[in-house]
């Protein structure tokens, strides 16, 4: 049994100021939390899981300042936020902040001007971790990553993409790459010559890219429409870039 | 002021089998219930909205069997599944449902196999709406196109891409074009030469194309990889396909 004050503190975790607070954010489902165990960058400070998940977790990863607590399926479901009872929750600790974001050569960034649906970030880091993109550089008010949404729609690619947030006006303007940008009115992808490395920059579903950051964007492209939907989501059309550069530079 | 017995009503069509017992569903959002209105293919009963949203709408509108009502944001938002106050929400008349399937010559058609997720499959109108696939056929177990979250993430593309829901084996054994058919293990996309119109086939992210289909695919193909992430969403990998297709025969 979960004591009322343990499960008052999970859900707790899934606002902002007390994930700020205690250091502490939420990975849910039975996928994710074997993830994290195996990750060597994110510590859990407690899981939670089934029988069953324990015995084959606890065995395999030791004791190591994990607290171990079993419960049941619908008790986890109580604790958490998916709608379905689980076999699995952790707690982990949020690292420090990673150093300042640098101009990685020869690699490709993602920069995120201002997404706001924490689905959506979920999805852009499983994406950039899919195309191979090491790191995500967020504007201040993009949505906060340890957003549980965030974690869960990353299905674990939260674990292997480094995510900062940092005033994109700044960065852009230490940056010696070239700086790819979403935009409605630009070349088209279907015959743009993309650059080999760079930052590619993406806007808000409602606001796109800030005019503040256009100047700093030296190459301005579009995904071509073909009938009547007003725009793509923002991940969605995130990946069809991704896919044009490393068709282009594999 | 919405009476209780109404706010019930609006709030069970929230759930499949009082859709389909009342014919009905919901439309959310100022920007989709003014395109609703503008639709010649679907019909609002009642059209809820702030004072200033029924002055615009209704005169330009005129009666034509509308009931318009007045709520504030409050009410709106109570009424609705959004999470934030709103300035319109309409009930909506399911249409009979579209006449089967064909195959269409020279076009591109959208199949899902049992995608379930609402949200997913509003995102993938939205990508149909986007590259001109005019027709979305999905098996009898994907989710209902008339989910709230789902005619939310389209943006207003239900509006313009029928969606049909038929046993997709029966489908594609009758389909005199050529089967693409999304894999983890087939051509790569950034190489294959893709057929001119067909049927694009994806399956669920949990089980892919059912086994039972893909005797009926004439060519697979695959999204490579770059990085460590397991798979991909299906609505984002479903846009990179629909990108390459519109490239190669825009």
């Amino acid at each position: 049994m979960l004591s009322k004050n343990f499960l008052k503190y999970i859900n707790a975790l899934q606002q902002k100021k007390h994930r700020k607070l205690h250091e502490a954010f939420l990975v849910e489902g039975e996928k994710s939390v074997a993830e994290l165990l195996a990750s060597t960058t994110y510590q859990a400070s407690h899981v939670l899981g089934t029988a069953e998940f324990l015995q084959t977790h606890r065995s395999a990863q030791g004791a190591s300042g994990i607290e171990w607590i079993e419960a049941s399926p619908a008790e986890l479901q109580k604790a958490g936020t998916f709608k379905t009872a689980q076999q699995a929750l952790a707690i982990a600790k949020i690292p420090a902040a990673p150093s300042s974001p640098t101009f990685p050569l020869q690699q490709w960034v993602l920069a995120l001007d201002g997404v706001n649906d924490p689905g959506n970030l979920g999805t852009l880091i499983r994406i950039a971790d899919w195309y191979g993109f090491a790191d995500l550089i967020c504007s201040p008010d993009t949505v906060d990553v340890y957003n549980p949404k965030t974690i869960s729609a990353s299905m674990g690619s939260f674990l292997r993409v480094r995510v900062h947030y940092a005033a994109l006006e700044s960065y852009l303007d230490q940056c010696p790459q070239p700086v790819l940008g979403a935009y409605l009115e630009g070349e088209s992808v279907h015959t743009a010559r993309l650059p080999q490395a760079g930052v590619l920059v993406m806007g808000s579903e409602a606001h796109g890219i800030r005019p503040a950051l256009s100047a700093r964007i030296t190459q301005k492209v579009t995904i071509p429409r073909f009938g009547a939907a007003e725009s793509l989501n923002v991940a969605v059309a995130t990946a069809i870039l991704c896919d044009r550069i490393r068709q282009q530079h594999p």
